[in-house]
């Protein structure tokens, strides 16, 4: 019996775009004699749907909409797919109003829904925002029209496989529903993800549902949603894994895509394919998931050409590599905006890269204007001595600059700061924050330098020099990143014990590292909090990004030591 | 027997000057020989601490400063502190590791511990994502000294009242704790709370407490924070309710207060004061709030001094009388900033406005950066028709001159865009939404104009004419508002029932509203997310406002027809 597994990319909210995408993949999937098509969670409306689902008239149309699909689904086809449906008692009971569910579309009709039970409500997820959590496990029953045999097929979505004890050594949720659908006697589990991409994270589902399925004897197939939603990327990758806990198919990531795997009706099982454990370089992983994840957000929102500034630096010189990958080099546009501290090599650095990557450019020296503004404020700042204020000035001439040209012509403005300078606060509000879209704000430096030197594997992307030169914000005369702050790898290695270890002062002084230091950081990353506030989403590629699932208050003292 | 009741402002995470604040209001509830005092929900680390729980170091610095505290509280004297607590078998139960709880501390010790039951969920609140609701309620006993009586006091935290069906005429949660204490025989409940403010919210508060306390036949304090945190304000407004469902006792609002009550053990209830119920003007409390919530968000993060631009419009008059009012008028600068498409009366509005207010100002004409920024970008623009960019670049030029006085002179800078413009993206990211506080982006604009009638009341504050010429941006020749929008009234009406009551189109027009206006505004609310998404945090006064309660797909395609 064939099933076939859909990795689809919806638009959120978008459902008369993502029932076709369905129906597509229905169509396909009939011509391939397929019994049984998956899609992704909620792959109607897309995820997440946020507080579109406050909305009742929006729960309402994806009840007409599922409805409408149902009957355009071919026949002998069974189609699982996602939606949200109403708790009907929910105000009787005391519950939530919505369901996170699979519905089985056959025949002309909606025969049978299920409900996610287990809904994660920690760092990007607010599921307990909306969904009351499904009472029970469910299965349904197919027949296979040849031999008419009937499978026993248990339905999960997503959260609903991520609680095994045995795996994790501890209980996330009270209930276990694989284990309660493996009580039902079920021959297969299929399970319905939106499962948001971070790095190494496909390791860690393959190791999690190959181990579930050998202890349970399980064939298992999981489909993931593709695409990228805003700061979200989602990954794809689905998979099928067989009761020996191998794995028979895998599906490309970051690109939608549909196969068709066999399910042997005799062996109810699936059989291994000579597909080896799950293995990419991380920086190959994130430097994909970045191009798609800015690629969507440009496409999305009606964009399809992008501008950012290029200083020369490592940073931007990456997210215009990113860009041109995504895009197309003709749709970038690099702006080169020296100023008298700009160094000779940022504007050298700067077109080397241009060329390079073969996109536009143009060049905006920024002394005049810098001028008329000092001019403006000289009664004002007679007597201070140049400082913050004066440097934060250039990078917002600039950020005025780029945000002219993208309302101008339409583009998308792309920020270029990265994880380490968003963490303790080395980036001007208002100046290179301005953007749409924050590409690399969830990568620490050290991994820019990484994914820099990983491009250039084959041949010169980054230019060299832009390399092994010390980053510098160039907004006074020799300045250095270095001169306040510690080596990258020391910075990183401490931000990332305070942001995803939730280490406190003194477990990472015991760790080695300076006190004074440490300290100096942490204060810094407490006093950037209101920067980070308004900074444009930035696409994720940690399992702690700042953004949706970072909620720390500005007006506060965290003590942690 | 006398029971003192501490309306506190905390500040988040600042333990130590948090349990300063509680056992300063012990000494002074022991000089009034009450028996027992009660603080806020959260009251050691105020609420809401958001993603400083996620730091097992916060939660156990939480844990030591408590058991400190208790050494201090003066003898026969109880408190209720409001505290985090681990849920130590949360991981074998496959539950969350916390509880938000009240420790009762009497004696050098902390004697019992209650947990929140009804964990919200909703609009700003998030507390799914960090607490495990607490399995039953409990009540603890009080033995008067003098009379030796006990007494049964059931405690409550927040929400825990929030579920009284036949007052609501639904149930949004399981169980409902008031009538779980009643069956335990209570003699009086007492509820610790941090319920942000909202227009009219203390009127729902009392008529709900009050139909409780009669139901239920059985007294109620409640006990609520006060203080601007971030985008929230807590109003206070505590207050006692005897069996009878009369007031006995309320706290002023929108300020620290202690305030000492005398229960009768005889009668088993509070003595009913001569208090009415709770009336005040709207523009009144809402301009309390405001003020409350800039005063402290500037105190809290250190600032004493605020810049703003003043257009000579509506909006920045009123932001610019709000922060006179918290600040004092020596710590307010205004900045005039005309263009040349600024009108005469916006100087000399502006310069009335400063008389009347007493605050600094300074006035930068920005003609001569106007000019240095199109001689840069003229090349580039040849051609085209002034348009958004020239318009946007104006205000980001101001943007620009108001962060540079913000940065050189440590002020804090506040934007002035109220709610209507918010809505519909008439605003300018990186200009005049710049800043590190939102004043009034909960405030519609017919709004906006009601508080400055009621703010000239007695004595002009805002000058007449600002009231009473046509809004404008004035960013182009002879530009006003209603040019592109419909009068605000209609405006503030269509967006009230968009954002919220969740209507949709056809509800709206069915309510009297022209099909292609509801249906622009939908596409401009649409449409200006992402500018929305990287505003600073807005001062609450509404049940939805954008923020921290307001959850919106960016790349997404809204339909709610």
């Amino acid at each position: 019996m064939k099933i076939a597994i859909a990795q689809l990319n919806p638009i959120i909210g978008d459902l008369a775009n993502n029932a076709q995408k369905i129906n597509d993949a229905a169509q396909f999937a009939a011509s391939q004699n397929a019994r049984l098509l998956l899609t992704p969670e909620l792959s109607l409306c897309g995820y997440p749907p946020r507080d579109l689902l406050l909305n009742p008239s929006f729960v309402k149309s994806l009840s007409l909409e599922l409805e409408q699909l149902s009957k355009k689904i071919p026949p002998q086809l069974a189609v699982l797919v996602g939606t949200v449906t109403a708790n009907t008692d929910a105000y009787i009971k005391g519950e939530k109003p919505l369901f996170n569910s699979v519905a089985w579309l056959e025949n002309g009709q909606i025969k049978q829904i299920f409900h996610k039970r287990l809904l994660p409500n920690y760092d990007v997820f607010d599921e307990a925002r909306y969904f009351e959590p499904g009472r029970q496990s469910n299965y349904f029953q197919l027949t296979d029209f040849e031999s008419s045999e009937i499978l026993k097929i248990g339905v999960t979505i997503c959260e609903d496989l991520w609680n095994d004890q045995e795996f994790w050594g501890q209980k996330y949720y009270e209930h276990n529903p694989l284990a309660d659908l493996i009580d039902f006697g079920v021959d297969l589990i299929v399970n319905l993800s939106a499962s948001p991409y971070t790095v190494g994270k496909q390791k860690i589902r393959e190791k999690m549902i190959k181990y579930s399925s050998q202890r349970y004897q399980i064939p298992i197939v999981y489909t993931n949603q593709i695409g990228g939603n805003d700061d979200l990327i989602f990954d794809g990758n689905s998979f099928v894994v067989n009761r020996q806990g191998k794995i028979a198919l895998r599906l490309k990531g970051f690109e939608e895509n549909i196969q068709v795997v066999d399910f042997d009706l005799k062996a109810k099982d699936f059989c291994s394919s000579s597909l080896n454990d799950h293995t990419t370089i991380e920086e190959e992983e994130i430097w994909l998931a970045l191009v798609l994840g800015l690629k969507d957000y440009a496409k999305k929102c009606g964009f399809s050409k992008a501008v950012l500034g290029l200083s020369g630096g490592i940073d931007s010189s990456l997210v215009a590599a990113i860009a041109t990958e995504a895009l197309g080099k003709d749709n970038v546009l690099g702006l080169l905006m020296p100023s008298p501290f700009s160094s000779e090599h940022s504007i050298t650095d700067a077109e080397a890269l241009v060329k390079n990557l073969g996109i536009n450019s143009y060049k905006f020296p920024i002394e005049d204007v810098m001028n008329s503004y000092d001019t403006l404020l000289h009664p004002l700042f007679l007597g201070t001595e140049f400082g913050i204020a004066e440097e934060n000035l250039q990078s917002r001439i600039r950020g005025n600059l780029l945000m002219a040209i993208a309302n101008k012509f339409g583009y998308l403005l792309l920020s270029t700061g990265n994880k380490s300078e968003m963490a303790v606060g080395y980036c001007t509000l208002y100046g290179d924050m301005n953007g749409g879209l924050a590409v690399i704000s969830d990568v620490p430096k050290t991994r820019v330098f990484s994914l820099c030197q990983w491009l250039n594997r084959h041949t010169e992307v980054i230019p060299h020099n832009v390399l092994i030169k010390p980053p510098s914000a160039e907004l006074k005369p020799n300045q250095v990143d270095q001169d306040s702050l510690p080596p990258y790898d020391i910075l990183d290695e401490i931000l990332d014990r305070l942001i995803h270890r939730h280490q406190s002062v003194s477990q990472i002084h015991d760790a080695g590292f300076d006190l004074a230091v440490i300290n100096k950081i942490l204060k810094l990353v407490i006093r950037a909090e209101f920067k980070r506030k308004q900074a444009p989403p930035g696409l994720k590629v940690t399992d702690r990004a700042f953004g949706t699932g970072w909620r720390m208050p500005i007006a506060s003292r965290w003590k942690i030591d």
